[in-house]
């Protein structure tokens, strides 16, 4: 088993690589090695072979190149995030969206020539949802994405269902819960501060809270969005018929919710460096995300999210925190 | 108002060009005149000013060249039928695809130069719908194509809401019905024998229908399409919110109902003439298409559809057979 990760030096992309080269097979086949690619360059793990490639799916002839050896397994994880995909609109399509088209393509043209058909996993995002939501959005609720990054994942899904039942690749698009907590610096995702009032004080720093306790969200660990990108690579695709794209199952909980479990795991201390400083735009703009949803088409398959926000700030403490937290 | 129409040599084209060159104004407002394009040469109406020009929007540039004299008023209806589409994946999406969003783009450049801001009303279609549907889709139901051509026209949709969304340009889409009865001969799309069974009966001709009489589908005639667009063009988009996308109010009726509606205005004469090859392929094909659409939204913002087949036969003979049918 070849696998070929784009976006191989991102969070995800890092913890997925750490699992695999840990486990060294999936779905019960062995892993022969990994091309690795990313825009900055990624880091080989120890003990399997790797190529490690700096590649830009927006140059031509760079996803030609990526799947040179024929991988049997893409994660395409690559793309850059919501609020940039705001501010620079150019940027936003060309990546999110002629990117993934351009390794789409290069892999039909391969197809074309010898039928290679691997199987690919795609992180999509709620983000294709957009307000007026119902409280819980069900599996057949329509695609209306109100920001461009929404609109090129929505697009982007459906190019895989099509070149999916086209027969060119078996596609499975992932739409991730917000990630939380997620580690490291904030990036420009505008739902950074669900991570930060929760990462920042379990090391004794302050953190902003720019909306009211009683939004909410809906939330997936590290841990379970790569357990999610595992658990569709060795899924039998037949069960998912021609609709390719999956809400996976999260957490949908209120910021009360998330600082009660900070409370219990962490103490009081911790929920104090919790500064709050309401921010009108931030709060209007998150008040129109998903609250919840029916996730049982994913849940039937096998997909298992979260079930509490203490769980979540536990994941974070053992895979970030080497076990404790440390509050100030 | 200047008036460009892509696709001006199509049927949908051309009656509106004819309607909108009989009456000389659209929404209160006198046209100055129009600019005509199509793949094909498009013919220009008497009376009113027109630039016709053979132009394809896949060409580099094309989509510069057919909105230099900035229109106010833009209608998009160029595409490749469904049949084509899916017959030819490259094409299908260079046309249907690329070409929208080269014409787009061009709009988008112009607006970032001088503030340019078109209305724009795009034709789609409820091929962007697809099995297992519901026996009436609402209007939060989820775009899940099964062809190219659904895929490419759901692909359209997004793009037109978020450009839209970001103020590039004024967009509708509107997703028309079957249109029923198609005059002229045959094209590649599979839906043709809805409306060869009872054009060409009119006219003593006989016509071959492949599927079920209990076969239940979406139709409008050409004339309330045109209808359709002229309404959208001098539609207030403000009601319209993000969704740009509408379901037109169309009629649902089943087969048996146009084969009545036709003895009804036409005779069992011309009934006779319809041969049942049942055509297992197409009855599957078709089963999986709509069959009736809540189009609340539509009908609330004054888009008016048929109640009859006998209306659709009806309008039928006055628009193509100078007013009266021809039966053998």
């Amino acid at each position: 088993m070849k696998i070929l990760i784009i976006g191989a030096a991102g969070m995800i992309g890092r913890k997925l690589l750490h699992r695999l080269a840990a486990e060294g097979e999936i779905g019960g086949q062995k892993i022969a090695g990994f091309t690795l690619a990313d825009v900055i360059a990624p880091q080989a793990p120890p003990g399997l072979p790797a190529r490690a490639l700096t590649a830009d799916l927006t140059i031509p002839g760079a996803a030609q190149t990526l799947i040179a050896d024929r991988p049997d397994l893409i994660f395409h994880l690559a793309g850059i995030v919501s609020g940039e995909a705001e501010k620079n609109f150019e940027k936003g399509y060309q990546v999110n969206l002629d990117g993934t088209r351009a390794l789409f393509e290069a892999i039909r043209r391969e197809h074309e020539g010898s039928g290679y058909r691997p199987k690919l996993i795609f992180t999509s995002s709620v983000a294709v949802f957009g307000a007026p939501l119902p409280d819980v959005i069900g599996e057949d609720f329509l695609t209306a994405p109100l920001t461009s990054y929404g609109t090129q994942k929505a697009i982007a899904e459906l190019l895989l269902a099509d070149y999916s039942r086209r027969g060119f690749f078996d596609g499975i698009g992932i739409r991730l819960p917000t990630i939380c907590i997620r580690p490291g610096a904030p990036n420009a995702a505008a739902s950074g501060f669900f991570s930060n009032i929760l990462r920042e004080p379990l090391v004794g720093r302050e953190a902003i809270l720019p909306v009211p306790d009683t939004l909410r969200h809906w939330f997936a660990s590290p841990r379970t969005a790569i357990s999610f990108l595992v658990h569709a690579a060795s899924l039998d695709t037949t069960a998912l018929g021609p609709r390719r794209n999956l809400n996976m199952p999260g957490l949908s909980a209120t910021v009360a919710d998330a600082i009660d479990a900070l409370k219990t795991v962490a103490g009081e201390d911790a929920v104090n460096l919790i500064r709050r400083e309401p921010d009108e735009g931030i709060t209007r703009m998150i008040s129109a995300w998903a609250r919840d949803f029916d996730a049982s088409r994913a849940i039937s398959l096998g997909f298992v999210g979260e079930t509490s926000f203490e769980d979540i700030i536990r994941i974070h403490i053992e895979d970030e925190l080497t076990g404790s937290a440390k509050p100030s």
